[in-house]
This record gives structure tokens, C-alpha cells and sequence, in this order.
């Protein structure tokens, strides 16, 4: 199973695999298909530097990708301090209610704190671009709305890809009005940020949209050969994955979380903007129920909607119960029951994809 | 493009069409594919006995099926004015101001009125299995949960085969365990009444959940032969449309729907309650937004409803203007951008589902 796709990215089968874990991407990276590091984590520099060092070292020299995510509506800018005023006072006694409901405990004092999620805001998305062009991706990916003009330019200059997701046609059309070189048709069953379309509905108008020159990617509701042979029947040139490595043995987490992914089902996912600000799938649990509550109040913009709960998602990520953990995923979780190695997963959906492919040519 | 559907329901190719109209169903069958007739808009069992006899004599002898909707939870029973007495004043008063609000005019005194769709009753849905099985269906389809057992075996000792929607791994494992020879895995982006599992994540998990001897169609967002190929990637043996046939000369409308279903792009539909009390998926336009806005009553419960709106659908219908229709139908409607007979139709999805499938196989 290979694609044009593969001779672009220098990479052995179609298969993209985004994660927010280095060592998920390097091993993805490793087996032949391209990791890409979701970057929005880290709201510092030289973090990110850091982990892009190891990432160099740690791919023996196969390609990998960076994830940054610009949204075309530029959000509010500042620091968490000032961005912290403009949240209200009933939205943040509104968590702390919920939490002391949800019996989540306070953090100890040892415990990490984060700051919220910072990434999506231009200034830190343009360091991490800053950042990334230091060292050796492949490939850049803008996860919400159409890349910077000077981004692009940049990227290219570095002789870099680029991407950026797409949930309707109209989206891909002005990426590559922009410059972007590949298009990752993300569908509603995605995890994350998303949209209301489709895959099975969405992948074939994107690619009709940007025509046969564009390569497409595919993304949501992929974790089997089966479904990236479907993909490939649908004119993608490939797969772009991201849930599926939540449940490996390199993505490292609490034992909360393994086993609340475990145990989820595919109707255990809700799209929602209580993440983020921006709708974005999450797994269905107790918290997220109680921000579906009638009582509870409407989320707020993004950053701040982030701001407000990051201190809730560590006391969640860190209380134990798998109830309560706060977790982007997509509905392909309901698949995700057994934890193991990168390779050995990526092995199995080239198998599968290429047995899917040779029982329908069988049927032609 | 043949599977063992073909076999099992003596057609042509695995496509099974759904259509609420007979010259719909009768050319579905006639170009060699399985036409299935909605009779749930038949609140008189003689009409849909006259309709079956003309079916009868117009496929040619071919093999046509029918769609009944028999609710897992029967809704209360009643008369449609023995209902109407439980319909609160508030929401009647909202559906009479928004009509006037959107510029909908009363309905002229010799246009035809309708009664409010009844079939999704128990005792409705039973007459319609006692009159179809006085004719010549080769298929008996329950729209909504499983079939009642008696209707099962009544049906079975008729020689019919018992299809029955399923939204959910779960719901299709219910049907199997209740003796529905196939299930149809009907995903988020299908018109009507539809689930929250999107096709590209449940169609595999219908197929592994009901195992190899039960034959699986797949429903939601199929309009091309890529999408059938895809589906029969994902392992289905066949797929199920009934959006795209609204866009064909046989379907006999209003100019005002002609003209909205070739206006419409995939992001302009919604899933809502408003039509029939449960969730069913809608063309998104100025009514569905009026029933979105905060100060809009919850929508009733089945069978109410419809009850409640049956009068406004008709008035809609008749105003000649396209951006009130009410019309239940699938993100495919962004590709129905054309008026063609069924048979022009179906022949271009075998092509372009045996050009696909030729082209996965050389990629083996």
C-alpha cells in the first residue's frame, strides 16, 4: 500500500500519526509512517526545543512533522494573569462547585500545576513555528483555520510540507488558495477539535474541491486497515490518525485514563466547546455531563474557556477515577481495547489495508 | 460489483434504495437494485394497498421491498384529535407566530390538508405489515428499533427477509438476537431519524459485532460509487440511500424543494427533534433555525410532534419558498446538484463503484 503520498513525505506507508507524546511520534515515525507532534502543550520555547532535540535523535533519521495550531480568527493575546480577568466569577465558582460535586480532590502541594493551554494563541503558535524551523520536520500542520501567509512562506523556504485541516470544502479551498500542499479532511467522528461533516460525506468533497494535483488525508474515525482502505476508496491519498495512539504502550498517562479509554465505547464521546472554547470531541463522563447540565453556563471563547479549566483538568487527570478524566478523543475509542507498541499496531493496520485492498479488487 | 445480497435478495447490484414514492421505488427496481417504500407516511392502510398493487404490476417482476417504522417504545396511542389534546397552547401559539414571522401564508381553502404522520404508531405500523403482506415485497425494513418477534415471524413465514435499522453495535446485536436477517448500520450523516456514531466508525463495528452470516448495508452520506466502495471496505455487503433519490426525475415535489435540495451544501443540514419528537436529521434552514433559537419550546415527544407541526409542514410546503422547507435529509444533499432519472443514477454508481474497487486493487 503505497501512495504519492509516501514519495513526498519520504515516508513508507500512507499513514500520518499525529500525537501530543514524543515518544509516540517518534515511534510512528520509526515504523515507516510519519509521527507528527502536536505542539500546543507547550507554552514555552525551549521545551518544545528541547523535545524537538530529542526527537532528531531518537527517529534514526526518518521524517516526522510538527502540529501548531493558528486558528484563523485570531484569539485574544496576554498572559494567563491578564487573560484571568476576563473570566467571570460565576463561570469559576461554577468548577469549583462541580469538582467538590464530582468528589475531585485539591492537587497535594508537590503536585505540577499548569498554567492552561496557551498554544493556540499567535504569539506562542509563532514561537513554536520559530522553534520547529531550528530543527529537521518534514512537515508543518496548522490544526484550526488556514496557516499564516509567512508561515507558509517560511516553511517552504525550508523546503518543509505544509497542512492544515480541513472540516468543509470551502475550508480546503482557501488553504490551498493560501499555499498549503496537503489537506487533512478531518470529519465529526474525529477527536479534538471538529466539525459537523462527516467523513464518509466530507473526504470525497474535499478532494473533488482541491482536485487530483493535492494529496488528501482522511482524519476521524480511522484505526483499522478496513477503515484506511476506505479512506483510500474515497480518493484520500492517505490516513491521518490521532486517537488511536492514546491507546499504545509508548503514550504515557495515568492508569485513570488508560482505563477509561479502555472501557469507553464509541457512543462515549461528546463534541462540545467545554475544552477549549472551540467545539472539540471528548470522551462523555461525568464532567463532561455536568457542563451539559442545563444549570451549568455556556463555555467561554477561546483562550479563555482553557484558562478556566486547566486547573480543574489537573485535579481530574490527577484524582484517579476514570469518571472524570477530560480527554479529547474520537469515537473510534470504542475500538481501542487492548494497549501496545506503536509498531505492532501500525503493522497490523498495513496488513489489514492491504488485505481489504486485494479482496476488492477481487470484486471489480 | 456483486456480493451475496445479490443472492439472498435476487437482484442485481447490493443497492438498496428508500424512497417515501412509489415511481421512485418501482424504477430502483426495475434498473436492478432493491427499491424500499416508506410507508410510514400512510395513515390509511387502503392507500398503501392500492400503492403495492400498483408496485406489483410496475417492477416488472423484480424484487422491491417495504419500509415500516415500529418505535423499540411505543408512543402513546390515540386519534390525531384525541393527541392533540395533549399539545400544550405555548407551543402551538410558537408554531403559529414563527409561520407568520417567516412570511408563511395560511394554506388556500382547496389545497389538501394532512392529518400529521400516525405510522410511527404501533397499531398504524401493524396495519401497514398486514397490507404488505397481502402483496409482493421480498424485504420488510422496521426504520426504528427492533421489530416486534410476531412481525418477524409473520413475515418470515411470508418468505420476506426482515431488515431492521441500527444506530448503535448494541441496537444491531438486539435485532440479530431477535431474528432480523439484515441489518442496515445507518451513521450520523443520514437524513431522518438518525444516531451519533458517524458510518466511517459503525459500520466496521456493526460488521464485527453481528459476524460473518449477517449482511450488513451501510446508510449515511452515500451518493457516489467511491462511497459505495468505501462501504464495502469497511465490510458491508451492500449500502442503503434514500437521500439521494429526492434529487431524481422521479421524485415528483414542490419547485420550492427541487430548488432548496440543489441549493444545499453538506453543512446546511441538522439534526433535531423537531420534526418527529426524536432525533432525525433536516435540511437546515429558516424554520429548523427558529426552533434553535433560546426562546423556542422543546420540541414534544413522539408522536406529538409531528402532531403539533404536521399543519406548519403543509403550509411550508406550499409556500413556494425555498428556505422553509421541511425536509429530512443527509450531508450527501451537498452533491445533489442535478435532476436525473434513477436509472442514469444507479448506473453511474456501478461505474464508479467498479472503477474504484479496480482501482484499490492494483494497489494491493
Amino acid at each position: 500500500m503505497r501512495t504519492d503520498l509516501c514519495d513526498l513525505l519520504g515516508i513508507d506507508v500512507p499513514i500520518v500519526g499525529f500525537s501530543p507524546s514524543e515518544q509516540v511520534v517518534a515511534a510512528i515515525s520509526r515504523a515507516g509512517g510519519l509521527g507528527v507532534l502536536g505542539c500546543v502543550r507547550f507554552n514555552d520555547g525551549d521545551e518544545l526545543d528541547r523535545v524537538l532535540t530529542w526527537l532528531d535523535s531518537e527517529v534514526g533519521g526518518r521524517p516526522y512533522g510538527v502540529d501548531v495550531v493558528m486558528p484563523g480568527r485570531v484569539p485574544t493575546e496576554g498572559t494567563p494573569a491578564d487573560l484571568g480577568k476576563l473570566i467571570p466569577d460565576g463561570h469559576r465558582d461554577f468548577v469549583e462547585r462541580t469538582l467538590l460535586r464530582l468528589g475531585v480532590p485539591p492537587l497535594g502541594v508537590d503536585e505540577p500545576r499548569r498554567a492552561g493551554v496557551l498554544g493556540w494563541l499567535h504569539s506562542v503558535a509563532r514561537t513554536h513555528v520559530d522553534v520547529a524551523l531550528t530543527h529537521r520536520p518534514r512537515l508543518i500542520a496548522n490544526a484550526l483555520g488556514p496557516p499564516p501567509p509567512d508561515v507558509i512562506a517560511r516553511a517552504h523556504a525550508h523546503g518543509l510540507a505544509v497542512a492544515a485541516l480541513a472540516g468543509r470544502a470551502d475550508h480546503a479551498r482557501s488553504h490551498l488558495a493560501g499555499g498549503v500542499d496537503i489537506v487533512v479532511a478531518q470529519g465529526y467522528e474525529a477527536g479534538g477539535h471538529t466539525g459537523e461533516i462527516a467523513s464518509m460525506v466530507l473526504v470525497p468533497e474535499v478532494v473533488d474541491a482541491v482536485g487530483a494535483d493535492v494529496p488528501v488525508l482522511a482524519a476521524g474515525g480511522i484505526g483499522s486497515g478496513r477503515q484506511i482502505a476506505a479512506a483510500l476508496a474515497l480518493g484520500a491519498r492517505g490516513v491521518w490518525m490521532g486517537s488511536v495512539w492514546l491507546g499504545t504502550a509508548e503514550y504515557q498517562t495515568t492508569e485513570a485514563l488508560r482505563q477509561a479509554l479502555l472501557d469507553a465505547r464509541s457512543s462515549d464521546t461528546v463534541r462540545t466547546r467545554i475544552y477549549t472554547g472551540k467545539p472539540a470531541r471528548l470522551l462523555r463522563n461525568r464532567w463532561t455531563e455536568a457542563w451539559a447540565d442545563e444549570s451549568a453556563p455556556s463555555p467561554l471563547p477561546m483562550p479563555l474557556q482553557n484558562l478556566l479549566v486547566s486547573g480543574a483538568h489537573d485535579r481530574l487527570m490527577e484524582s484517579g477515577d476514570p469518571t472524570v478524566v477530560p480527554m479529547p478523543v474520537g469515537q473510534i475509542v470504542g475500538r481501542m481495547n487492548e494497549v501496545r507498541p506503536v509498531a505492532a499496531v501500525l503493522a497490523d493496520l498495513v496488513t489489514e489495508a492491504d488485505e481489504t485492498l486485494a479482496r476488492l479488487g477481487k470484486m471489480a
